[in-house]
C-alpha cells in the first residue's frame, strides 16, 4: 500500500509499504479523508521520537475485522479514538483509559498512523459516523474532541473572561467551543486573516500586538503551538487564574528560547496550569451533527495522499489553516 | 541602623543605613529573630531584580506606630504577613489581597526587609504571637504558612499518595504539614542527613536515587528550589495527577539546563501544575502553638546580623537547613 512515513530523519511517500493486518479485536480501515495536525509537524521535528506512518485524524471505512464477532463493523463509516489501551493497567482500571500505561497511539506512539491506504485500530475505539455528518465534517472529530476536553477539565464559575491564544487549527476550534460556555471569550492571534473567521462566528478577536498583557483573564487556553505561548499566557492570566496548555512542541537542542521558560510568575501569581490532550469523540460528533461548530471554513487546502510530503510543508505555513488529505 | 543590603550586585552589611519611619497605618518593628530563606539566596542571584534590605521571615517587637489609634500594638511581640496591599485594586476587592496589583513585599518587592535593626509593616499585617510560642518557633511562621497554603489549594480525595520533593527548609516543613492530611506521604531528597529528620516525625523518606520515577504519585509538591525539580516531579506524578510548584528560581542567562524544560509530559499526561506562594499565618501560629509541627530541629545555625553576609553563604550550603539571624 501507499503511506506517508517518517523515518526519524525524513518524511517520504512510500508506495510499497506492507499492508497492515488487524489482530484480534482490531479493524482495518481505509481512510476517506485525513487531517494534518500540528502534532504531525512536530513529530517530523523529533517530538516523541516517533518513526512510522504519520497521521491520526481521519474519517474512514472499515474494510475488514479480525474477529467474526465484529463483522457488523465492516463497511461502516467511522472515526476512531487514537489511544489504543490495554484495559488492565492501573490507569485503565481507574477509568483513565486515554492514559493507559501500555497504550499505543495512532501515528504518534508505537502504532502506524492513518496517512496511508489502510491502517488498523481496535474496534472498541471506533464510532460510527451518522449520515448527518459528511466526510468534510467528520474528519474534524479528533481535534474538535480535543477542544471539548477543555470544557471537561474546567469548572466555570460566574461569567469568566477567557482568552484563547493562537489562531491556528486548534485555536479556531477551541474559540468556538469555549464560546458555548457562559463566558466572555476572545481569540488572540498573530494573523488577521485567520482571526477574521471569528467575524462570522460572532467571537471577539484581537491581534496579539494590540492586546495589553494585563493579567486580567480568568482563563487562558494556550493553543499557540510555540514554547513562547506559555510566557504570554502567564502575562495575560490573572492571579489565581487558570491556563490550559494544549501546546506540545519538540524539544530543540539549540539554545534558543524554545523550551526555555521562567515559571516563577506561575508561583508568584498562584496560577493553575492544566495540561490537556485528547477529548470526548461522542461530544464532538454530536456538535458536528448539530452544526454547533463551523469546521468547513477551516479547510485551506486539499491534497492527494501521494502529494502528502508537499502537503505537510504547506500545512506548516502560517497562512494555511487545515490541510486535508484524500486517498 | 544596621542592615543586610543587596545592591543588585553585592550583599553587604551596612552599619549606617537610615532608620525607617512608619507612615500612616504602619508600625516600626525591631526583629528579635530572623530566618534565612531560599528566596533570599535567589534574590542575591537576581531574582525579581530586587535591591534593598533583604529578609522577610521574622519575629519582632513593635517599637512605634505612625497612628495614635494603633498605639495598642506598641511593645507587642508579632509576626507579620509580608504582602503590603492597597485594598482598592481588583484583586484586593476580590479577596485576593496577597495578589494586590500594587503590593509591596517585605524584602522582596519595593519594600526594605527585616534583616536590619528595624523595618516597617502595615499594622494590618501583624499578628500578635501568643506566649505559648517562643521566638525560635515564631520565626518559622512565614515559611510554615507557605506550607499550609498547599492544603488550602488542594482538594484531597480518597487517600492519595503524596511525594514532597526536596529535603530543604521548605520541603521539611511541607512534609510535616502534608502528613496531617489523610494521605500516604513521603519526602524524597538528596541528603540522607536531612531526610533522617523524618524518622522522628514518623514520615516515610527516600533518597531520590533510590526512587523509581514511575508516574504513580497522585500529588507531588516541588520544594527543590531547582529548575530540574519540575522535570523530576513530572516523572513521578501519575497521569491526571497534580504538582504543586513552590520553587522559584532566578532565571539564568547561561544556556545551561536551568529554566530549560520540556513541558510536553504535562500535556500528554494532563497534569495540573499549581503555583503556590504565601499562606495563612493564623493557621501556622496555631500549629506552632499546638506543636503540631517540629521546627526547632530545622535550626542548623545561629548568627548575628553583623555576620549576616557569611550566614547567607552558610545557608546556601547543602548540609545546612535553617539559619537564624539574631540582632
Amino acid at each position: 500500500m501507499r503511506a506517508l512515513v517518517f523515518d526519524g530523519n525524513d518524511l517520504t511517500f512510500d508506495a510499497k509499504r506492507p499492508d497492515p493486518s488487524p489482530t484480534s479485536g482490531e479493524a482495518a480501515i481505509r481512510p476517506l479523508q485525513m487531517g494534518v495536525c500540528a502534532t504531525d509537524l512536530e513529530l517530523c521535528k523529533g517530538y516523541m521520537g516517533y518513526t512510522g506512518v504519520l497521521g491520526h485524524e481521519f474519517v474512514g471505512q472499515v474494510e475488514s475485522v479480525a474477529d467474526k464477532s465484529d463483522k457488523q463493523w465492516v463497511g461502516k463509516r467511522v472515526v476512531g479514538r487514537i489511544n489504543c489501551v490495554c484495559g488492565k493497567c492501573d490507569m485503565c482500571q481507574k477509568g483513565l483509559r486515554e492514559h493507559c500505561r501500555n497504550r499505543t497511539v495512532l501515528g504518534i506512539l508505537n502504532r502506524d498512523g492513518c496517512f496511508a491506504d489502510a491502517f488498523t485500530l481496535p474496534v472498541a475505539n471506533l464510532l460510527e459516523v451518522p449520515d448527518s455528518v459528511d466526510d468534510d465534517h467528520a474528519v474534524f472529530t479528533e481535534p474538535l474532541a480535543a477542544a471539548y476536553q477543555i470544557i471537561r477539565q474546567l469548572t466555570i464559575e460566574g461569567r469568566p473572561f477567557i482568552t484563547v491564544l493562537g489562531d491556528g487549527r486548534l485555536g479556531l476550534l477551541c474559540a468556538q467551543v469555549m464560546s458555548q460556555l457562559n463566558a466572555t471569550v476572545r481569540l488572540v492571534g498573530k494573523h488577521a486573516d485567520k482571526l477574521a473567521l471569528c467575524e462570522k462566528w460572532g467571537i471577539k478577536h484581537r491581534l496579539l500586538e494590540d492586546v495589553g498583557l494585563r493579567g486580567d483573564q480568568d482563563i487562558v487556553v494556550d493553543c499557540t503551538g510555540s514554547a513562547s505561548g506559555l510566557t504570554t499566557a502567564m502575562q495575560m492570566v490573572r492571579p489565581r487564574g487558570k491556563i490550559v496548555l494544549k501546546t506540545t512542541v519538540a524539544p530543540t537542542p539549540r539554545s534558543d528560547d524554545n523550551n526555555k521558560i521562567d515559571l516563577s510568575p506561575l508561583v508568584i501569581n498562584e496560577i493553575e496550569l492544566i495540561g490537556s490532550r485528547c477529548g470526548p469523540f461522542d461530544r464532538a460528533l454530536q456538535a458536528l451533527s448539530a452544526e454547533e461548530v463551523d469546521v468547513v471554513s477551516l479547510i485551506s487546502r486539499r491534497a492527494k495522499l501521494a502529494d502528502g510530503v508537499d502537503a505537510m510543508s504547506v500545512a506548516a505555513r502560517s497562512d494555511v489553516i487545515k490541510v486535508l488529505l484524500e486517498p
